[in-house]
Parts: structure tokens; C-alpha cells; sequence
């Protein structure tokens, strides 16, 4: 997956791709074969696979070693390769026979694409060489140990030769395994490598090791982003304006189609449409080698945006596309982020060590959109509901890792323009991409989204010349909304109660600065959430990551978290957040619950909010929506 | 993955498996199609893939169907399947040529089974039936809405007639499209099925819903388990013995093989062996139906141990053979774990709905040991080093997740009996495999494990006389040994200080008993924990699981996490504890930096400490190995 990104829009690039047999046998390799179908000759470079079937893993043959040759040769000929195969382990015969496969392999590559952009090319997708090799595992190693075979066997695998500090045979087999080699011809009496082993090294960027392609951040380019303000939305007050946020992220990644059309890529498993990210369409087609029928719809080979169902090839692509300098973004349903999980947190690894290397210059970061989220699979239902990527990244190094919460459309433009102009970070962004009430201008969303969380006054009851009462916090979406309308329904009921209601875009800011880069400075962490006073959070997530980010911050067992507790499953927007109980009836209860004083008043606020969790239960199951006053609320102000 | 994991051992059964050519796309299917290596015509059922080709995805074509034909049939021969193909949409001709080929295919498979079970069988892989279903998609659905084609493209996928309730024209183009399928034939005129309709339905349990292969619980026989004191490790004091711990689970488990020929299996990705669980195959070969060679070991086709290096097809597998009521583990390195944690998190939420179901009987619990730890990958290094399940187990609901952490063997011993008796949880045991010093007697052991969580008085120096002076707690086997040797450097250093140490098996039991039943009820956690001392946690995952798994306990804030916070790679042990500064040093200097009171000694010990690390960073560097002290380092007591 990785090969076929690093090739995308590099035509002259041919990335040589070894899979062991081992790797073979997972899934996700299987599932990459198929990188074909999505590669254009005329304008992107080219993966050449080797399939090396040394014959056996840790502790056992593999299947495709195994499997009669014609077999495995009809699969990957299924897959739509043109097989090359090399067999045998004399030598230096093989060396030859491996150098002439790899010109014949070449030719054809450089055939195919000379076809494709002389103009003579009918279209249709290539039969891509791949290299079958097999070789014995362990090759050149010892033959026997102790009368067993190691050689050819899964014996090779680790150490052949173990034991050698206290087992002198052992360690005479060692010796006499390695002089085999023959050092004293490849090296200098001093150790250094002779004139003909430095000349089988090709010159300057040709070496694997000095290659640019190989050290992504040489070749980076910052991408050319259009102003935010041409994609903004028009907000006079919060809450008058309910859109589909996301389709402004599509206006706007239209945009950096158009403006580079040799350095960024969409990534999505067959959903830019359903995410309300559409607008791409106008840049460019969906990327597609295979049949194109009449009928078909933004749908051909010379199409940049990547649609595959499969989150790994998604995921891997995109690694291997900003791996090698170029930027992208990898959008998905939330709950299916977790499919391709360990892939986000083996690159998070991956620029954990990176940093240490000052050689390496730093890439595009690896950017992920999950939307469709928890909260809004009216009718996917449970299965799709899972915010556990979050979870998932907040655990690795405070240096990469960044998870932004944008509330409505202007903060996920900002959030977006930031994540795009960044270097070797992991950007999860979490929105939803229903139509939803509109909060922040565009300047207010860029300012909110560099302080990272904000108290939003016109939410609140409280002036400010005093400690509230009770802070609501609110991080994410559709819980904004809720926290909102909580603020709202506590200031008409108890105008005199002071609630201060503080979002949080940036997930991190939440954490001591020590921990993290974009942790809050301890007199901004109070001066939003103050010292003492209890703090009602509704959270987009599982509630546990509020708990583990504010640890250490002052008295954090005031934090009282309302989140996604696995409830719900095909219901009513509304119905979801009742479930989970983060609904604004719930916030109200919690706000007065862990209040500092309990106003005059609370008990029949109480009683009301219970009697419209009631009339809402009763409401969804015999109109099967929400009731109008939760379905089309919006902010009155006084 | 599930449907080969339903036929194991169930000779009888066959797995029809419909493969839309959407999720065909997905990595995990195409690492599916080998799970005829691994089936046994003699032993296991049969799985009938139909892969139905109708051509879209929710916005888009797939890949199959867009391939060429031959080169799809190629495919599936290469995967090993005899391909049969039906093509149409012509009805009632579809229907009866679908019901001629599953015939066909029906005979086939009975044909390969007699072959294999009358002893005339080669041995050889047999070739089973595939069928290529190749209908449009929407197929009988409107044919166009709006001029525009819907039937056997991508816009038949969701609402092919959206907005009936507004658009009175839709509404009747809906009913007419409904009324071809002519209701008042199928229907009485009180809305009951006709004859006709009902006679289709099979009788009794060969309807799917009565099918008790599909509510495995029903079909569920206890395993047969050891008496543990037969594979107990003799602990005559602690820290006196060492050994590797999941050696005595292999020992284990090679009775649960035995005892159970029928109902249980052990899932492994090639590491059967690694992991020192390979006295099974002292019970059991590997499962392989491709070719055997002179020379392999354990591996034969009636083999029922299930090695293929592939979690997804391993935690797939598993999942089937459970969910159809039979039993087993899935043991993998721990960072691959998150390979598959998409399928852990989507397994227990399909235990979490199941329990709302009262017709739903109980499977066998999804039991899932890691093993080569984050702590403890010295030759693999950063990328091996994950403990993230953990954070995706405890955010499921806390009826069906369970995490143990056994310090030890005898633990080890005693949670593994308790997951394998239990039903419809999901159980996470973290254990590491290399040789560990043993702390509990069999008995203590599994009083331990039942409690949860026990203060352990040998290690520490508080007589329970009063409050501590600080609590050392540990989770996790590595973590473990670290927080004893710091408490036995405390009682060495500064015998009047009272540090009292408490380890962690069940790690839920650290939760509020509303929020897991298996959480300590108030008055157990502050007898562990007091009510305000504070705790230094020794923890083997991320920090953060902690602080969210104490969340509401008394004053959480005095809980003070190590844990493995995404440092280290290829070096000693005991770096790894220092590299992510939870070593026995550091927790001294936890210890005494929270204490209540800072006793005479407590700078000159810290000092000490510094020195300690200084020597080790030193010494590793010059040894390549760890300072003796450290590496033979036990429980000397006075």
C-alpha cells in the first residue's frame, strides 16, 4: 500500500515493493494487490512487486509457498499481474537470473508507461510486472545445526546459531559460517569496504539511503490553500444558520485540487459523497483503471480522488503519499477509523522516531477526518458507532499527536487550513456532517481555534466578575449543541444561577503543558474552568479521555463527564444523546446537580427536565423523530 | 473469516457466506479466501462463499465487477475454489438456475466430504465450491427515477425513492413499484402470509432464525478443564523462582486440548511457540491443508491448532467458532493486537446487544492473551511496543469487558480458568513470556485473582497498623517486579517508612462498582487504597487508562501513573522500565516525592537513585546487557 502511494502523481518513480511470504498471509497485504486498479500509467510511477517465497515464517511453512506454483501464479495472474518468476539458490546463477528478470521487468514498465503517454494507449489498465522469487529461508546460512536442517526451513528464522557465548563448537560454526563469506576479499585490513563493493553502490540520490523519495520532507512543498473566506460561512448570530458543515471542507479541498494538482489527494473509502465532501468532483474524478461504463459519474483514469472501499488501502496510501512529500487527507465514517487503527498508530510511531533523526526533513502530516459520527447513524445503528480512534491517539507522543473538535463549519476550516500547513503531526478532526447549527464567524472560529477552547459569553450567564456557579463544557459537535441549549433552557429558568459555558476545539489543550505542546498554561486552564468549581463536560468520545487529559490539572475529579457509554443503536439524532445521557436535559441536571449552590428553583427545573425525557420517550417511539422543540431549536436570544 | 470459524469442527455444517463486492473490496475479506487451508473435509463443515457481483458500492462501481470476467474467475481458482458462476436478471430463469447451481455446488461439497471421509482421500487440499453471483444492483427496485437509470447502479444502494412523504409524485411511483410485487397474492387480506409463502420457509431448525448454530449458545457444553494444580508453579516464598509464566498456560491448554477434542482451539499468528505455548502441540499439530513436507513439525491436516499470520483471520475465526458455541483463545504479540481491534470493539458490542436479547443464550467468552509485551521486545523494538488494547476494552460496556493483568504464572493459571469457564465477555489476559521471578502459591494466586486487587504485606512495611505513608500499587507482570524491588529499596534505605503495596489483577476492579461489576465496593478500595494517601500506580499500559479507570474514586487526583508512555526501542529490559521512567528508581523517588511525610534519609535515597540511573545508562551502553544487580535482582527478605 505504502509502494503504490509513494508512486502516486511521481510518474518517473518506481517504487520496488518485497513482500515476504510471511507479510503475505495478513490481510491487509491481500488487500493491496488490487493498488493497480487506481494506478494511471500516463501520470503516476509504478510499484513493482516482489513476491519473495522464502518458503516459511517464525515457526512454520506459509500458504502461498506451499500452494501449487500454478496456483500462485493464477492468483496474482487473477489479481492482474504479468507473473515473472526466479527460482533456485545456486550461485552466482541466481544473481544473474534475478538481474535479468529485473531489466526484463523494468522494460516492460517503462513499455507500459511509454504506451500510455505517447498517446497510443486505449485506456485500459496495464498487466504490471511482479516478481515471483523463491529462494531457501536462511539462504547462505548455516546448512545443518546439530544434524537438523536449518536451511529451507523455518529454523532460519531468528537465530540459527544460538548460544555462542558459552558453547565453543557453536561459536567455531560461527566463525566458520562467516568467514564463508570471505571478508578478507571484501574488506580492507583495516574494515573497510574494497573498491569493488563501494562500486556496486550507485551514485548520489540512485543510493536507497540518499534517495529524496525516501526522506519525503526533501521534496515537501507547501501546498497553495485558497482563503478561507471564500468558503466561510455567513454567521450574524450563533445558531441562526444550520448547514451541512462538511460540505464547506469540500468547497474548500476543491480548492487545493484545483491549486495543486501534483501534490495532494483525497483518500475515502467510497464515501466523499455521503461525508458531504462531493464538491472535490468538480476538481477531479474518482481515480479508476478498470472498466468505465456510459452512466458512470465522476468515475475515470484520469481521476485523482481515491476511492476503494478498504480503510487500510485508504490509510496506507495516504501514508505512503505524504511519506514521499506530498499531503493528503484520509476521510472516513468515525466507527471505521478503528479498522485501519493500528496503522495510524504505527505512523504515529513511525514520526515519534523521525524527530530523533535530525537528517530527516519533516513530512506533510498524516491527516484524518472521521465524520458520520456516534451521534449521527440514524440508521447504521450500532455498529457504527465508535469515537475510540481518539482513545487511540491521545496515547501517543505529546510532539505528533493533535485531535481537534471543530463545533461547526468556520472552526473546521480553520481547523483544516491549520492540519494542511502542518509538518509530522497526526491530525484527527471529528465532525459530524449532518446539517447543524452554525456558531462562530470565520474570525472568531480562527481565533478560537488558536486559543484551542474558549468561554463563549453569549452561550452563558455568567459576567465574568465573579466564579460561576457551574462550568459546561462542551468538546465536539453534536454536544456543543446540547451544552448550548442546556445554558439556555438553566438561563430561563434561574436567570440569577451563573453558568459559564467554555468549548474546546482543540482536545489537547486540555492537558498540562508538559505534557503536551498545545496543553493550556495553568492561568488559562483557570481562567476557563477556575480552581474549584465543578465542570460539567459533555464530550464527544468515550468520557475516559476527558479523565486521563485533565489528570493533574487543579482538583480534577471536579470534571463530570457526559460521553458516548455504547447506548443507542438505530434511533433519533436526539434519542442518542438522551441514551448516552449527554442530552441538554441531562446537562441541565448535571449543571445543577454539581453546582456550587443550588438555586431557588432547581428542584422544578429538575422535575421538568425529567418530565421531557419522559414525553420524549414517549414522543420518538409513536412519531419516530424528535419532538419539533428539540428537532428545530435554535438560540433565542432575549 | 466467521463463517470458516462456524464449520470447525462441525462436520455437518455448511456456512453459506454472501460476499457483497463492496466489503469484497475490504482488506479482511480478501485475507479470508484462504481459510480452505486450513479446513479438514474428514473433521470440519464446509463454507460456500457467494460472492454476488452487482456491481456498486454506496457511490461508485467495485473492482470485481469491474474487472474482466476471466480475470475474477482467475482470481478465485488461484485463491483454490472451483468457480461457479450464475449471471442474470431474468426471473423466475434467475431463481432456478441459482437453486440448479447451489444444488450443484451442494452436491460438490457432500462429494468432497464422503471422498474425505470414506478413507479414499488423497489428503490433498480439495477444491471447493465457489459461486459468482452476478445480479444489478436494486435489482426489481425502480428502474429509473427521473429519467435517471437507478437499477444496476451505485444510486440503487440507499433511498432509490426519496422524499414520499413531501412529493405526492414519488409517493406514487412507490406504491406502484411496491404493488409489483403483488402483496394481495402473498398476503391475506389481514395482512397474514399465505400458505404458499409460509410453505417456503423450511421446518423447525433449518429456519436461520431457529438455526442453533446461529444462537451458539444453545449448542455450548462446559470445557473439561485440568485440575491447575497440576501445572501450578511450587512457590515456597515470593521472587524465589523463575520462570517463563506462559509456559504452564501452554501446559494448560495442551489438556484443554486434549480433554476437548471437539470444542476447543487455540488461534494463534505463528507464534505458538514464540509465546511458550507450544506444549500444545504435544496434543495437537498446526491445521494445514496444503502441502506437507519431510521435515515439518506439528503440522498436519488434522492438526486443530490454527496458526495463519493473520489476526484479522485469526480474532475472525475465533469469533465464529465462539459465537457458534465452542471455545478458544487468540493469543498475539500485544502491539498486533490492534491489527484486529476492530473486531474486538465490533465482537463486544454484539455481546453488548445480545445480552438485551432473552432468547439469546450465552456464548463462550472472546479470550485474548497478549503476550510479548511492550515491556519486554528486546530484539523488535518501538514498533512492537503497543499496549493500546487495554484502552479499547475498558471504554466497552463493563458488562461483558474484563482486563487482567497476572503478575505471575499461578495468576496467570487461575484468570485463565476464569475465562475459560465464563460466557459473553470479552477477556483481555497481559502477561509477558520471558522468564519472570513468581510471587503467589497456587491458592493465593487464585484468591488474588478472585478479590482483584490485595495489598501484598510481604513486600511492603506497612503493618496496617494505620495509614501508610504512601501506597505503591502495581498492574501488570513487568510493573510488578519494578514496585516490589522499589518497596523492598524503601525497607532497605528507610525501615520506618511505611510503604504499603498493592497489586492489581482484575484491572475493573479499580472502577466504581456502578460503573463494572466487578468494581471494588468503597470500602474494599479504601482499605487497599485509604481514603487520601497518596498512590504511586506501576502500571503496564498507558498512563491515562488509570486515570480514567479511578475517575469518582476518593480524591483521584493522589493517583500518580508509570506507565509505558511511547518510549524505548531495541535495547535491555530494564532500559524500558528506565526509558519510560518506571523503573524500581523511579518509583522510590515517586514514592518519596507523595509521600505524607518525607523521612529522614529521603534525599540521601534519592540522590542514591540518580546515581543508580546514571551507572545503568553507563552500563548498558558499555555491556549491552543489564547491571547485575538488576538482572539477578530478588526478594532478598531479612
Amino acid at each position: 500500500m505504502h509502494a503504490f502511494g509513494a508512486v502516486m502523481d511521481s510518474p518517473d518513480l518506481v517504487a520496488l515493493a518485497v513482500v515476504g511470504d510471511g507479510e503475505a498471509e495478513t490481510a491487509p497485504l491481500e488487500g493491496s494487490w488490487k493498488g493497480i486498479s487506481f494506478l494511471n500509467p500516463a501520470r503516476d510511477g509504478a510499484v513493482l512487486p516482489v513476491l519473495h517465497l522464502n518458503g516459511a515464517k517464525i515457526s512454520g511453512p506459509t500458504v502461498l509457498a506451499r500452494k501449487p506454483p500454478a496456483e500462485v501464479r493464477r492468483l496474482l495472474e487473477g489479481h492482474g499481474y504479468d507473473v515473472l518468476e526466479v527460482t533456485g539458490d545456486d550461485l552466482p546463477g541466481m544473481h544473474r537470473r534475478f538481474a535479468q528478470i529485473l531489466a526484463t521487468a523494468w522494460e516492460r514498465i517503462r513499455g507500459i508507461q511509454q504506451d500510455a503517454r505517447s498517446g497510443s494507449w486505449d485506456g485500459t489498465r496495464p498487466r504490471w510486472p511482479l516478481i515471483v522469487l523463491r529462494t531457501p529461508k536462511g539462504w547462505t546460512g548455516p546448512a545443518e545445526v546439530d544434524g537438523v536442517r536449518v536451511v529451507g526451513t523455518w529454523r532460519a528464522h531468528q537465530l540459527p546459531l544460538a548460544g555462542v557465548r558459552d558453547n565453543p563448537e557453536r561459536l567455531a560454526e560461527l566463525e566458520q559460517w562467516l568467514r564463508s563469506y570471505r571478508p578478507e576479499d571484501l574488506f580492507t585490513p583495516d574494515g573497510a569496504p574494497v573498491a569493488l563493493v563501494q562500486e556496486a553502490a550507485p551514485p548520489g540520490e540512485l543510493r536507497m539511503s540518499a534517495s529524496p523519495h525516501a526522506n519525503g520532507g526533501l521534496l515537501t512543498r507547501d501546498l497553495v490553500l485558497p482563503d478561507l473566506r471564500d468558503h466561510a460561512v455567513d454567521v450574524a448570530a450563533p445558531a441562526t444558520v444550520r448547514l451541512e458543515s462538511t460540505r464547506r471542507l469540500g468547497e474548500l479541498l476543491r480548492e487545493v485540487y484545483r491549486a495543486n494538482p501534483d501534490r495532494f489527494r483525497l483518500f475515502c473509502p467510497d464515501e466523499t459523497n455521503s461525508n458531504r465532501l462531493g464538491a472535490v468532483f468538480d476538481a477531479s474524478d474518482r481515480a479508476f483503471m478498470e472498466r468505465v461504463e456510459p452512466g458512470d459519474v465522476a468515475l475515470s483514469r484520469e481521476g485523482r480522488v481515491m476511492e476503494v472501499l478498504s480503510e487500510h488501502n485508504c490509510h496506507g496510501w495516504l501514508e505512503g503519499y505524504t511519506l514521499t512529500g506530498r499531503h493528503g487527507l484520509f476521510a472516513t465514517y468515525e466507527a471505521f477509523a478503528m479498522v485501519s487503527a493500528s496503522q495510524t498508530i504505527q505512523h504515529a510511531k513511525w514520526l515519534e522516531e523521525a524527530e530523533s533523526l535530525a537528517w530527516r526533513a519533516p513530512v506533510p502530516s498524516l491527516n484524518v477526518l472521521l465524520t458520520s459520527t456516534a451521534w449521527r447513524n440514524d440508521h447504521n445503528g450500532f455498529s457504527h458507532q465508535g469515537p475510540g480512534l481518539i482513545q487511540n491517539v491521545i496515547t501517543q507522543r505529546g510532539t505528533i499527536s493533535r485531535v481537534y473538535l471543530p463545533p461547526d463549519a468556520n472552526c473546521l476550516l480553520a481547523v483544516a487550513d491549520r492540519c494542511l500547513r502542518s509538518r509530522s503531526e497526526v491530525n484527527l478532526i471529528v465532525i459530524d456532517k449532518q446539517p447543524q447549527l452554525q456558531w462562530l464567524t470565520l474570525d472568531q472560529a480562527a481565533e478560537h481555534c488558536a486559543r484551542g477552547a474558549c468561554v463563549w459569553d453569549w452561550a452563558g450567564t455568567d459576567d465574568g466578575s465573579d466564579d460561576p456557579d457551574v462550568v459546561l463544557a462542551c468538546a465536539g459537535d453534536i454536544v456543543t449543541m446540547e451544552a448550548v441549549a442546556a445554558a439556555d433552557i438553566l438561563r430561563r429558568w434561574l436567570p440569577r444561577f451563573r453558568v459559564r459555558v467554555v468549548n474546546v476545539v482543540d482536545l489537547m489543550a486540555l492537558t498540562r503543558p508538559r505534557d503536551h505542546p498545545h496543553g493550556m498554561a495553568p492561568m488559562v486552564f483557570e481562567e476557563l474552568f477556575t480552581a474549584n468549581v465543578d465542570v460539567v463536560v459533555a464530550f464527544h468520545g468515550y468520557p475516559g479521555a476527558i479523565h486521563q487529559l485533565v489528570h493533574g490539572r487543579p482538583d480534577a475529579d471536579r470534571f463530570h463527564v457526559r460521553g458516548f457509554i455504547e447506548q443507542g443503536t438505530t434511533t433519533t439524532p436526539f434519542d442518542m444523546v438522551v441514551l448516552n445521557r449527554a442530552s441538554r436535559y441531562h446537562l441541565v441536571m448535571d449543571a445543577l446537580n454539581n453546582a456550587r449552590r443550588t438555586p431557588r428553583g432547581a428542584s422544578e427545573l429538575k422535575a421538568w427536565c425529567e418530565r421531557r425525557l419522559a414525553e420524549h420517550a414517549e414522543y420518538v417511539v409513536e412519531h419516530l423523530e424528535d419532538m419539533p422543540e428539540v428537532r428545530d431549536w435554535t438560540l433565542q436570544r432575549p
